[in-house]
């Protein structure tokens, strides 16, 4: 959505892959919209609940699966529910962003949060001229990332005109005079418009209610085959956590690849093809002005808290080879674990071919592989595309002398 | 060198990351240029040979490294040695090509052979307005390729001004009027340059006379510490062969990161510290005008050689996600073995993102990964980089199903 919101020219509509006609009418699934279940009856096998035309419905399942996704964080302050205050993650929530800023003629922005949706909305807003603010309580930006790291994406976001506010606790919002003020620990910020994009929770509640385990931040724990603990009941998507191939631990990691690939296979193991998955790691790239940005694994301070001894290694590389015309750096971290060998994380920044060199280490996560069988590892090179070494190869060597 | 050679405006200097200088006056070298080493001595353990000066010299020697590289392969053919038929593989080659081009101001070239050297100096010629015709023997672009891919570079290549004959056997090439004509089966081509680029073979005639064991294709034959079947002499660089991690046989495919990891590592091995590489997957890549070409592992007719039973899988997804602006087709070819379920082998076209999308199949090649597992991969998404499932692992899962 942002990258569509940033172009006035296209339509939300272009967004949306398969419609519910389709659905219905192609695919035939009885696919019921304004109907909200309310409870699951494990034992009876139904699920009841009400409908947009407040009537109550009744169905049977086999299986079931919840699928109820995530929604956006929102702070219980003063005016996080007046009408210019917006988060960002139905069709209808774009929809309504992009109709705000066209019809409020929108000038000024502030965005609370600095996590990836902000910095995306961020790139999106400057990109139609508007001023923005980001605001956060904590005092360090992208806090999972190594800090030298974190510093090259913060400068870059304040050199395309956005104006960082760090360590600010959000006390609330006013409307001002058709504006709205955001009210901090330390200072005000005035806007047309403003952003709430401090993270989202899993829509884990009906669940709850059916006393099926949850699992880290209030998700739907799952198994390898996506069943939750009760009978025939499936959960997939946003709403439910997955194992850590680092960690080999429950996680709760919301991102598409997971959500798309749990919904296939609870399809699979439904209709009688059992699918186990392997788990994730982590892995998400997003990109911000002119930086891409990327990370798998744990950070250091994860690492940490899952009982590794974790060691660090920064490097700055080259995104293309030495002499080769249009270079620019690359930053490499990588997280080792003394105890194992094993590599545990990696991070990435840089102007170029940093959204897929991740990959190799995403895989590396996977197979549980040390530092020192990575850096083994039979890397592409051209001159185009990276140094003889590749970034991630210097990285591991460089990690390896220090473990 | 064919960046470089495309620039004007750079010397090929340029390309030179450690003169001679400093090697002896730094790092306490004894650098010694113009010598032909002519004999090793085992039993001795000296090395003899001739300097420019035609003077005898003796070096006794601990440790031996061999580091004599490749050598374009030149056809025993008529007219090769005229000034104006060139290769390109050491540094006096680039300056020479590049002061013939000026000189000669030259404006139209045949390239013999269509691998990826001739391919990328193609690009260097057109770059510079220089009208090329590429020719060679098979009839067959880019053998090793999926030939639906194939037919994706070769348009490109076309698409660019170069003209391509196949199935054309040269017979030799004949001085014409200032110019050069280059006799084939069928047609002949006239040039103020030839530039031949049909491959390269070790330089291991020295190796071969000491009696060591050679490997493929006359390469010198190494363990995995680099040692030759000779006492305390080592090999690396493209002189010496490796083992392939698919199908842990001897291969010899001369490229730029092995040697110089071989050479790192017999520095290890020589100074005390034991280093053993695990060996290669054949990762490569190239850039021809537009499109960035890769591969890993085997073809499907090398993976047949070896006696793998391959099935291949080649999709056509997008570079970004759907709705994306800037998106453009990426091909991705997977080869798997229907015995073991192991991927073998991968190739990628496009115009964006490949590069280093190939290196999380490399990886997966030297942890002899099955394409199930493989197709398991957290891999990063955001729109600007690929679609929620990477063209990688659509290419996994479709594959999964033909096995």
């Amino acid at each position: 959505m942002p990258y569509n919101i940033a172009d006035p020219g296209r339509d939300v509509e272009d967004l949306v892959v398969r419609k519910a006609k389709v659905f219905r009418e192609k695919q035939g699934i009885d696919l019921r919209t304004k109907h909200r279940v309310e409870t699951i009856d494990q034992k009876a096998k139904t699920v009841k609940g009400r409908n947009a035309k407040a009537d109550d419905f009744e169905i049977p399942y086999d299986a079931l699966l919840i699928a109820t996704g995530a929604s956006p964080i929102i702070p219980e302050l003063p005016g996080f529910d007046l009408p210019g205050v917006m988060a960002l993650k139905t069709l209808e929530d774009g929809r309504k962003l992009k109709r705000f800023i066209h019809e409020q003629d929108a000038k000024r922005v502030v965005v609370i949060g600095m996590g990836y949706i902000a910095l995306e909305m961020c790139e999106a807003f400057r990109a139609i001229q508007i001023q923005v603010d980001m605001v956060k309580p904590r005092p360090v930006f992208l806090p999972w990332m190594n800090q030298e790291m974190a510093a090259v994406v913060q400068e870059e976001v304040e050199a395309n005109g956005a104006t960082l506010h760090l360590g600010q606790e959000i006390r609330g919002i006013e409307k001002d005079n058709g504006r709205y003020r955001v009210i901090c620990s330390h200072i005000a910020l005035t806007a047309d418009l403003v952003l709430v994009a401090v993270g989202v929770r899993p829509n884990s509640e009906l669940a709850a209610e059916a006393d099926l385990e949850l699992g880290p931040s209030g998700s739907i724990a799952v198994d390898r085959s996506l069943r939750t603990s009760g009978e025939n009941i499936y959960a997939a998507g946003d709403c439910a956590d997955a194992f850590h191939v680092v960690t080999d631990e429950r996680t709760w990691i919301p991102l598409a690849l997971r959500a798309n690939r749990a919904g296939w296979a609870v399809a699979d193991n439904v209709t009688g093809k059992e699918v186990v998955l392997d788990g994730i790691a982590g892995t998400a790239v997003f990109k911000v002005f002119g930086l891409q940005v990327a990370r798998t694994g744990l950070s250091v301070s994860e690492a940490e808290s899952f009982g590794f001894e974790p060691v660090e290694m920064m490097i700055k590389a080259r995104s293309r080879a030495h002499a080769h015309p249009g270079m620019s750096p690359i930053w490499v971290q990588m997280v080792g674990d003394r105890k194992t060998g094993r590599l545990i994380g990696a991070q990435l920044v840089g102007r170029e071919g940093v959204a897929h060199r991740i990959n190799a280490a995403a895989v590396a996560l996977h197979q549980k592989m040390t530092v020192e069988a990575f850096s083994q590892c039979d890397l592409a090179y051209a001159p185009p595309f990276g140094p003889t070494w590749d970034p991630m190869l210097t990285a591991a060597n460089q990690l390896l002398k220090r473990m």
